[in-house]
């Protein structure tokens, strides 16, 4: 099983639309913060530090899906559970489930994501991950 | 073939995250964009009063997936080319191709959307998508 | 003196600019956060309810403007601390001051809302603050 | 008189809340697209290039202050005029106005930004302006 991250945050008034439920894109949003979070306490580095600590540009997204159950709304307090659900040679396979306070499942994310360095010409390019970040992400 | 919206935009500062690309989740956000200027056109209703001439909520997302092939930056010019994949009793399949100015991919995108009634009690619930509607949508 | 909120937060990834820095608007979003948790909570209402609890639209904002002392960074823990600095027949002053870890003032923020009614017409319309409301935002 | 520039844009759904008008902290958002390309229009380079032109991070800003006279919502066009209203030895100030499409005014915008550069250990430091840029962002 993968490195596990949970937390419970409240929506916010700004992440909602005119339907006056939780615009969809900022989801991704939500669940960055958590495969951030996630990603981070499992190598044991600060966020900060995360790039410079691997000598590379990050972990930019490849494709990212959600599904969506149920909507939120302003005020809601949910709670996130993300976990590495696989690992490539260069992608991360995360998945993010959203709880509403009653537990009903809201939202589920899908997300690989790639271990990335920037060329010297601005492109980017897959990296093999490293064996240390590995054994952390995914441990047997 | 469904209808069919085409944009050019230009990258902003605030869509740009510390890596100096596009924050992914803003793509959903000019997706949406895109999906709502589509659907409004092909159903000659200004967004303000798509809520109201159709009497229900609007079409919240059920599920989007973005795929990321090449990173955009501030500056960036680009072309949104958005078109309606399918229909179903009470869905729109949504394409999104986002184009860099070589003409290059850069970022696909593939939603559901909903046709949804709030219920008294603040529920979402699925409608059948008006034969007139659909008529406009998904030309024969 | 006015009611008092604070709270503690974590800056995240998708806050942040190119600049590698909290993307300035970003700041007032912070801001909106507490200025609703603050008068919510001195009004003992929930987010979700203030609307309807006082049949009105909400506190828009009339003017907003905040000093910009040091940057923050993704993964920064600041602390803000909001209070109403002042009442006015139908307008809220609320001034936020945000601080990072070491104590130090990053950001300060001023604001002036108005307690408002949307009209049949669609026009928002300035309301004579209630004086239940009042003794509550503004304890003598 | 400084440099001035001119845009039109139309009010997105993502950029309104549960109101059904724009979030406040959006029009900063949209204020500096605009100061952003007013500047790079005056000094005649890409928004890309900029940081890079003049060796250091940008104009991050020092204060802004926005007053709201007018709501707007989804599907609004709007027009933005943006105007360097003075600089100083190391400050712009810009001014910023959004008109209606019936030409009412609907915001008003104030900041001053820094010419700044990041010493070696990430601290911000304000620079004295270039003569040349100084030139062109304010025509004697």
């Amino acid at each position: 099983m993968g490195a596990r991250y949970e937390r419970e945050t409240t929506i916010n008034w700004g992440q909602c639309d005119p339907a006056g439920i939780v615009y969809y894109p900022n989801y991704f949003d939500m669940f960055n913060t958590s495969a951030e979070a996630l990603v981070c306490q499992a190598l044991d580095v600060h966020p900060r530090d995360f790039a410079r600590a691997y000598d590379f540009l990050g972990i930019p997204m490849r494709e990212a899906r959600n599904v969506y159950h149920r909507p939120s709304r302003n005020g809601d307090v949910i709670r996130i559970v993300s976990e590495i659900a696989a690992i490539g040679r260069t992608s991360l396979h995360i998945e993010h489930k959203l709880f509403k306070a009653d537990g009903e499942l809201a939202v589920e994310g899908f997300e690989v994501r790639v271990w990335t360095q920037e060329t010297a010409d601005g492109k980017l390019q897959s990296l093999e991950i490293p064996g240390d970040a590995r054994a952390r992400l995914m441990p047997a």
